[in-house]
């Protein structure tokens, strides 16, 4: 996997959660990410690191019940994904934006965006 | 135009507006697009035709101080585009993602998607 185009690593990462929790396997999403990630979003703003991203991402698999890809395109070291989730909570369809940079077989950048509309009422 | 790759679509679609409304060009942006066009944003959801876009673009280009491209990629008859403006309405920096679908020099699905929280509180 560590020389595997950029796209495979980012479908090894949805792979990993997109059944939800049950299937959820920390130990292959953290083998996907480089340790110095940066991370960026519609509420942390910014974040560096895989072990500062990954409560975030278990959070949300808790509430993924079904992923349905719309959109990918990939190039040399980066892919981006558009797909819809069903989940628990904030309950409904939301729709996700993801932007990845990829080096040496790990994720180095992660872009991601959302309606944060209903997730704000949570907080 | 009609034979070009779809990035360079999308690329004439930013320089038509990317300025903000002072170099806005309608005539241009409507060349770019199917008549048809199916457009999915956050409040809107989804809405069929490029007379049905077109105001609600101009609301917006109305608001762009500033456009800053973050990551783009492009495929066979797609491109997807991250990006940020500086607005004056909503006021700041806003981060936005667009998925394309280019058929016959025309963009044919334009999927948007921006965290609305500050557009709704507008409404």
């Amino acid at each position: 996997m560590t020389d595997g185009r950029a796209i495979d690593i980012v479908h090894a990462y949805y792979d990993s959660w997109k059944r939800g929790i049950q299937s959820f396997d920390a130990t292959t999403v953290r083998s996907l990410f480089a340790s110095d990630l940066v991370y960026e979003g519609p509420i942390v703003e910014r974040r560096i690191g895989f072990d500062a991203f990954l409560p975030g991402l278990t959070r949300f698999v808790q509430s993924v019940r079904s992923f349905s890809l719309i959109q990918e395109l990939q190039g040399e070291g980066e892919a981006a994904v558009l797909y819809d989730c069903d989940l628990t909570l904030p309950a409904g369809k939301h729709r996700f934006a993801e932007f990845f940079r990829v080096r040496d077989g790990k994720i180095t950048e992660l872009r991601l965006l959302y309606d944060a509309t209903e997730y704000r009422k949570l907080s």
